[in-house]
């Protein structure tokens, strides 16, 4: 496994296997500060691709708190020991220079709920920009065939999957299962920041989430009562969400009825930690809306 | 010569040149209405190319005027017959609805001077975004190694200059210098609606621009002195310019003296038309600033 800090080595690096017959790229953007979840995207690119890229790089313009960034973890030598007993090939660690050099003046924006609503509205709406415009060069300085995000962002994976139709990028978007430790928490690299404490509580979240989807099961049909089963949960656990939102997969618009598959998304500070999470709730059989 | 619809048809045609060995491909983005102008852009990419592909498409997005927009001439059997002659492989011809299906909500912006000043303060923001979003457009669905623009949309050149750069989309950007009829006036798909005293009229353009080089050449070192000389050109036809601007040619900011290479760049009504020029004046030698 090689690090490379440029386009210039990565796009050379892809030549070289492309003309050793390795033709087919999976591509994997990180914030580097590796777990599982990062782990379980490698395993798919591997399993797809020739060659399996993986990016590290803590693009601040995404970040829309100082100290959110500036504690954001770093640990290059062991995540590049884990990408490589995942089966990484080519890691891309550009310095912020490299990606942003001087006079830099573009930005990538996509307008309406998909950026405006939930995590747009939460951190303001340069969050979406600055995610959009990194994942646009990224997507560009690799040259994929696919890459591959994973589903507990799921507002970014509808995001980029929506920027690359936009404008043409010839990259197929995978979206993976969100991967969870073994007592249901979404595995995110600022877990470890949590306190012992605040690392139980955390696990309201994903009980919310099983209560709103019991709730459905149960034959609740009324988002705003299925909202009232997840807010208890996470009240007991002495929660406030930043946000508790049923809404539509694809457009992200709110729904009021539980009769086709809904998003729901939390985003809550647990101490000093922002979490976020989701399901995809499925209607009981036998009430989907529609003229069917 | 074939005239494609789609981005899939087009890259199928690309494919096909590509398996035969004709593997660099040259590009020239147009709006149709085809002059000297655009088939002097064509010679250079047929003399640089395997393959040169044209684009027509009056992109909706980058006008700011309806009257603008729906004035705009179109006349694809001539422009085709044009193309061909000069040497264009194939024409990319997309309607709207192909660049911009439902749903699309992407916007390549550029901030600073490159896109507030000179035709972005006259057209508006919106303008440059609508071009800049429509070139990586282009540029993705082409895949060309090199794209050719005209000098006369000196400002443009820039935006996607710089645009190109940022994103990384691996093309070159090659600006061609402006084409002129034989009395001076710079080649435009608009000339052909100027009336015949107003052709005679818009001819002080040019002459204005040629009046601020002499002035130059003649000693005059102060911006705002050759600002004078030029504008009293327009003004003896009759022409109140929206804008005159001696600016930096690379950044575009204002200049206040003529020691280094400075753009100078104007835009003005002519009758119901719309028109721009620019030539870059450069200094009298031995007065070059900085500390040589």
């Amino acid at each position: 496994m090689k690090i490379v800090r440029t386009v210039q080595d990565l796009r050379r690096e892809l030549d070289e296997a492309r003309a050793d017959g390795r033709g087919r790229v999976g591509f994997v953007p990180t914030m580097g500060a590796l777990h599982e979840g990062h782990l379980s995207l490698v395993r798919a690119a591997r399993a797809e691709n020739d060659v399996v890229v993986l990016s590290i790089f803590v693009n601040p313009t995404q970040f829309t708190e100082a100290a959110d960034l500036s504690g954001y973890p770093r640990q290059e030598a062991a995540d590049a020991a884990l990408a490589e007993g995942a089966g990484v090939d080519l890691i891309f660690a550009p310095e912020a220079s490299e990606v942003y050099p001087s006079g830099f003046a573009t930005t990538v924006h996509l307008s309406g709920a998909l950026t405006e609503t939930l995590e747009g509205a939460a951190r303001g709406g340069a969050h979406f920009d600055g995610v959009a415009t990194v994942v646009a060069k990224l997507l560009l300085a690799v040259g994929a065939d696919a890459a591959y995000f994973g589903q507990k962002d799921a507002q970014q994976v509808l995001v980029v999957t929506r920027m690359v139709a936009d404008l043409g990028i010839p990259t197929r978007i995978v979206a993976c299962p969100t991967s969870r430790d073994d007592d249901g928490l979404a595995r995110s690299s600022r877990n470890v920041r949590l306190s012992a404490e605040d690392r139980t509580r955390a696990l309201a979240i994903p009980r919310a989430l099983a209560a709103a989807a019991a709730a459905v099961s149960g034959g609740e049909a009324s988002a705003e009562a299925v909202h009232g089963v997840a807010a208890a949960v996470l009240a007991d656990a002495g929660i406030e969400p930043e946000y508790l939102a049923f809404v539509d997969p694809a457009s992200l618009e709110p729904v009021r009825t539980m009769d086709a598959p809904v998003l729901c998304a939390i985003a809550a500070r647990v101490g000093e930690v922002r979490l976020i999470d989701n399901a995809v709730i499925e209607p009981v059989a036998g009430t989907e809306g529609g003229a069917a």
